[in-house]
């Protein structure tokens, strides 16, 4: 292991001596490498941001808001689960693109499928794919983004963001809704709704509402921001739904030590949750709601919590929503994150981006295609490049088996966090996402500070929350850069 | 001109005798091709939909909704203005997929735009702009997006969609209401607003508006679907904002015959407009517009009435967004559509999507820049690839100089028009859209009779509003391809 962190480049690492605990479980050395090009190790040659990041940021801050940048990256220097930066710094990145990119940078597969002719041809004939569909869309659909479908799901309607995905979904529920209130796809519309609805009063359009939970985030555009609880920035000075928001179990850990505990938080939300779908003034059509609620802070729930949210919407007559735009693609170990609840009946719909590159929802039921055309419709519905590369990326996930190894990595690198917390108690508190592939995450009390302090030993790191450290390697992630982010992790807590 | 309709194919052209107005104003033979492998005109093999056609429709219905498709296209074989569907029926497309494409099918500049390394890196790297941007992110905004800003305006926020674009806009524009009533960008929010918005109520989610015109389409999100106002169907069963909808003119053709009865439909819209800005009970924070009504029925209005909505704006201390989804990018002869109204001072925000083949707003004050960072963002903050293939159109539209082009075409096609509606009056009323480049449209008293024998004489057409049929040709629309479209018109009035 002595070659995990090169010390070549004018700020060279000192290698910190493995504890005993790692040094004893790594099995690493039998792994194949992803990408045999892939640095051995992080490496940095300035600080960061070095010179030619600060000019550039300054050369960019002219035409672009940069007061959010992190680092600019080289990236026709980077490889696999190593993003360089434009002074050559080399980082070991867990973050991903805001958990974005799954297969790693450069993937070689990936780029043959941006340079095939479909991809030149969807790039420069841009189809408005409603009205004028290729004659290869379907098969793009079968082969990518359909083949990994949901359990219980047949269909997809393609969007462009994850707030896109969420929102044309509530508005399949709203329209599904308003349906079984009429009585029926075949029930015309009452001239009173033809004309309310273009002054925007009800019946026409009506004041229904989507349920969603306290601390969750599902998107910035104004019917997905009116279901973000996450943070007021996000929210402030923009007008919003007159919706419910229910609370979302605040969880104790260790798990094993709060189990009843646990078990009453989780009654308690869903009691509330019943009760506000059942006295909401403006009707639940649909509660939507993230397996882990991602920026909210990683906050996790039972499988025995969602199954119960199943059952409530079930008898009370509205739908379940799974915001898997985060969760999804694999990163829990499971390909849906749902998949880990092992529901008696699958949710409604599930809504995707990020690691699909794409984004939309899938359902099964078809009375969630709306009855008439042109219901659910936009200029290009969808893009068929980045449903391409959806394609290629789920070929890799098979070719490499990447959900199983996203399971077996993230164990791994859960055992070594559960030793460090140990360790430093202080430092890494309330560690979850144990099963949960390597969608981990802790607490820590200078989170800003370990953060910015990641970058000065080599990694590229994400929060969430108020305080939440969250992990989000790509699924390309292995054994040997678990190993780095430990020691780089200890590293950071001695400091 | 007798080579203009190919007659080869089971279902063969017959070709029609030139009228004597067409005959003598031809000056097609002067124009260099844009396109030298393009078509010499329209070539129907099957009936449409053909063999081919039908069967890979019932394919697609398997995965996709089809009952809004139009024509199951072959973009392989479709070159410049020519649109190929799967049973080779080649099809003359002033439609251009919703308006939407620029420089014509396989262009093979944008070709080799969608083979550079940037493109390929930006298709499997794909950047979380607001946190990594690549260092080449600010040159494809300068020599692409910028470059055409509107006068006036010198930042853009990228979108991915026309909604997205619209409803980022508003975003900003409600940041901006508040901002001035709370004293400017150093005041801080108070505790009420940073709790209120969680829950989504006042202060902190305030009940503002944004207004719109009767007629008008933003997009179909929750936000711009409540400035939407064209069709029932676009907005039925949706939850909508409570905002406020000002007339829009209703004006009469010929303009010349009806000046001081247009302007007279003019003022009382614009008093009805200001009216609402002063009294509805939701503030209104911004007005927003497009330069020419256009799913609603190709609804045009004059200079002096958009230069009365700017002054209402300014005196009223509300915002002016000038929605050019639809007519951004050459189309009306113009880059902008809003440049043909000379107005004294820039619109405040002006939004672009379609032709762009990517989206956003563009803006020149810096008051409009949220005071805080992470106010206005999202994972991606745009596609670079579809910004680069942007840059591509940008740079062909240059090259080509294809927006005085299109104004010069527009009018050869209009005067064409002109002389069918002075010989078939019935079949071509409301004539409009003079001197906006090639922005034309008439109401058809059988439109959808018209849409369909359009196919059956080898041109794609669109509607639009109740009766509209609208011209969308692309910006390498070319005199002979008006006169094949002329030609083609007066056959399906006269069968």
């Amino acid at each position: 292991m002595a070659s995990v962190l090169r010390t070549s480049g004018r700020r060279a690492f000192n290698r910190v001596p493995l504890t005993r605990a790692f040094a004893t479980t790594r099995p690493t050395g039998s792994e194949t490498p992803f990408f045999p090009n892939e640095p051995s190790g992080p490496s940095l040659k300035t600080s960061i941001p070095g010179p030619k990041n600060q000019a550039a940021c300054a050369e960019l801050n002219k035409v672009f808001d940069i007061r959010s940048l992190n680092i600019m990256a080289d990236y026709e220097a980077s490889v696999g689960n190593y993003l360089t930066d434009l002074d050559g710094n080399t980082l070991l990145d867990v973050y991903a693109q805001i958990a974005s990119i799954p297969v790693g940078y450069n993937n070689p597969n990936l780029k043959k499928a941006a340079q095939s002719p479909e991809m030149i041809s969807s790039l420069i004939n841009r189809p408005a794919l409603g009205n004028f569909p290729s004659s290869t869309w379907g098969d793009i659909l079968k082969t990518g983004t359909l083949k990994v479908a949901p359990k219980g799901m047949n269909q997809v309607f393609m969007a462009l963001s994850g707030s896109d995905a969420n929102e044309t979904a509530y508005k399949a529920a709203f329209m599904w809704y308003r349906q079984q209130q009429r009585g029926g796809p075949d029930v015309d519309f009452t001239p009173e709704e033809l004309e309310s609805t273009m002054t925007n009063v009800a019946p026409g359009s009506p004041q229904l509402s989507i349920m969603s939970f306290k601390s969750a985030f599902h998107g910035r555009l104004f019917g997905s921001l009116s279901t973000t609880r996450s943070k007021p920035i996000h929210k402030l000075d923009i007008p919003a739904f007159d919706w419910p928001q229910a609370p979302f179990p605040q969880l104790k850990y260790p798990l094993d030590q709060f189990a009843s505990e646990n078990a009453a938080e989780e009654q308690r939300c869903l009691a509330e949750a019943e009760r506000l779908i059942k006295e909401w003034h403006n009707p639940v059509a649909a509660i939507v709601i993230e397996p882990i609620q991602s920026e909210g802070g990683d906050n996790h729930a039972s499988p025995a919590f969602f199954q119960g949210l199943r059952d409530i919407t079930k008898r009370n007559g509205v739908l379940m929503i799974v915001d898997e735009v985060q969760t999804g693609v694999g990163a829990t170990g499971k390909f849906w994150a749902h998949e880990h609840w092992n529901l008696t009946t699958p949710p409604d719909m599930v809504t995707f981006s990020k690691k699909a590159q794409t984004a939309g929802y899938y359902f099964g039921n078809n009375a969630l295609r709306p009855n008439l055309p042109y219901r659910q419709f936009n200029t290009w519905m969808g893009d068929p490049a980045r449903a391409i590369i959806y394609r290629g990326i789920i070929d890799e996930i098979e070719r490499l088996n990447l959900v199983e190894h996203t399971a077996a990595t993230g164990d791994y690198l859960y055992a070594g966090l559960e030793r460090l917390a140990q360790k430093y108690p202080g430092e890494f508190q309330n560690l979850r996402g144990k099963g949960q592939g390597t969608f981990i995450a802790w607490d820590s009390p200078q989170r800003d500070a370990v953060l910015a302090k990641a970058k000065t030993v080599g990694v590229n790191i994400g929060g969430c929350g108020a305080s939440a450290v969250r992990l989000r390697p790509m699924l390309v992630f292995q054994k040997k850069h678990a190993d780095i982010l430990l020691e780089s992790l200890e590293k950071i807590v001695k400091s």
